[in-house]
């Protein structure tokens, strides 16, 4: 089968979250966005961790179809990021960023990895993301996410970026503060004119909208009872994406809807847990439930 | 075909939008309902307007096939609410509000308006609302709307008014006050708990969501290029939606679903233009292609 490459974040959580704090737990965009593909297609993880990461996760990540020859294991500490949600869960502040091994990550990928046809280059800075696709030979799709910090002080790397990919995902108010404009249908217009063909813009607990040229496609979330932990939703909704779009071996219409639907699954799973516990519980079977539960969510 | 008696305010509201005003247009929760449910059957209104109310909009209603019996037109002037909208038009704050001769409004309906099998009550004082079902013969199907003001300072008659009713169309911030529950599923739980079978949880440009019992239907809103007044969308969305159930005659799961649907279309058009302007441009065949357009939004 098509592997995934994905290249970024590998990390310890702290979370405060509904009144309990959970302590180093496992974290990353890559490793959210690894463990979410994996549920379709071999995954080929690009990260640094630290001499503190523990065999535990690299094993959780290798049972599960995760190759780590991209692994790098330097001399220091893993990325350490705390924050605390509020307790709608709608909004987190930052209490503390320790980037340590990660503050000097430059991505190597493997030559094993270097032909793979469907790449996400997680959020980091977009210099890096570059130098990601300067290593890789051609891939078929690219999908790239980022954040309001790039945007603000890596704008022209930014620019640069989004005329090699084909797939931007971004949230409400990354399109908003990317593009310029406040309405979605314009803000998506302007960044298809920046590059990519296909523009995703993440709603959170509101669902995704998928933009390819003048077709749109809307996805609500799905609605649940509770939600235990949101972090790495939107690593998660990303990571499966591709790895669906790796595993269906097309880019149709149709295929990217189907996509930005098991994106979806995975995210609900994903903010049921804590960490990455219940994204990496659900079963092929769960997913395929939730994916029909979607079906009878949206059909009229 | 079967009538929807609709009872609720008939306005003038002046508007500040987009850098222009816009002086006395017509308004009034009872007015966008009564123009939206037209579009599918016979409507039957029931409100009150001063002697200011011009020739023009009694014809606009009238020629629609709006039976203006149980309109009453007392000494005074019309209910006048004026506001201004935030730049993003998320938002707006009340400049003043003149109830003039709503104040004293007590709905009488007519007697030939008393079999109607849908009724409508649109957002007003809940003894009005409930004075309103002691008139009628038991109709099949009762729609309400409601606001937090009444969710403050009409607690009690509100929760009678609720175990009278077969469908409440609130707004998540309603949805979540009346309830006491911020998660909306819980929320709608505990709404049919107080007595409607089927809520309706409006999110504006984030669309609206449907609760029978554990079964959820969730509709994205049309993603447009722009938004010219937001004014009575909601209100406009309830009334299609009471409209499409009369003419179908059919209360099933389905049947609810397609009513979400075209109460969608008729708000996405109410929003286009000032006042009712668009809504009352709108054909049957743009109504039509709108329908199919929100399949083609929401297929996969």
């Amino acid at each position: 089968m098509r592997p995934t490459l994905i290249v970024g974040s590998i990390a310890f959580d702290t979370l405060h979250i509904q009144g309990k704090s959970h302590l180093k737990v496992l974290g990353g965009a890559a490793t959210y966005a690894s463990i979410a593909a994996a549920h379709f297609c071999p995954v080929q993880l690009v990260g640094v961790v630290g001499r503190d990461f523990p065999d535990s996760a690299v094993h959780l990540l290798r049972e599960r179809g995760v190759d780590l020859a991209g692994l790098e294991i330097a001399d220091g500490e893993t990325f350490h990021w705390e924050g605390r949600y509020s307790e709608d869960l709608s909004s987190r502040e930052t209490i503390r960023t320790d980037l340590n091994v990660f503050a000097d990550f430059r991505p190597k990928i493997p030559e094993t990895f270097r032909t793979a046809p469907f790449v996400m280059l997680g959020n980091m800075d977009p210099t890096l993301q570059i130098e990601v696709l300067d290593q890789v030979d051609k891939p078929r799709f690219v999908l790239a996410d980022t954040m309001n910090l790039w945007i603000d002080i890596r704008h022209a790397e930014l620019m640069t970026l989004l005329k090699r990919i084909d797939l931007l995902v971004v949230n409400d108010a990354e399109a908003r503060q990317l593009s310029g404009h406040g309405n979605l249908v314009r803000a998506a217009r302007e960044l298809h004119a920046q590059g990519p063909k296909t523009v995703i813009i993440k709603k959170g607990e509101h669902g995704a909208l998928l933009f390819q040229g003048e077709e749109i496609f809307s996805l609500p979330a799905l609605p649940l009872h509770g939600v235990a932990d949101p972090t790495g939703a939107g690593d998660t909704f990303a990571g499966a994406l591709i790895g669906y779009l790796a595993r269906a071996n097309d880019l149709s219409g149709p295929s990217l809807r189907k996509a930005v639907v098991y994106g979806s699954v995975l995210a609900s799973f994903c903010v049921e847990g804590i960490s990455t516990e219940r994204l990496t519980s659900a079963t092929p079977a769960d997913v395929h439930r939730r994916f029909e539960h979607f079906r009878q969510l949206t059909a009229f």
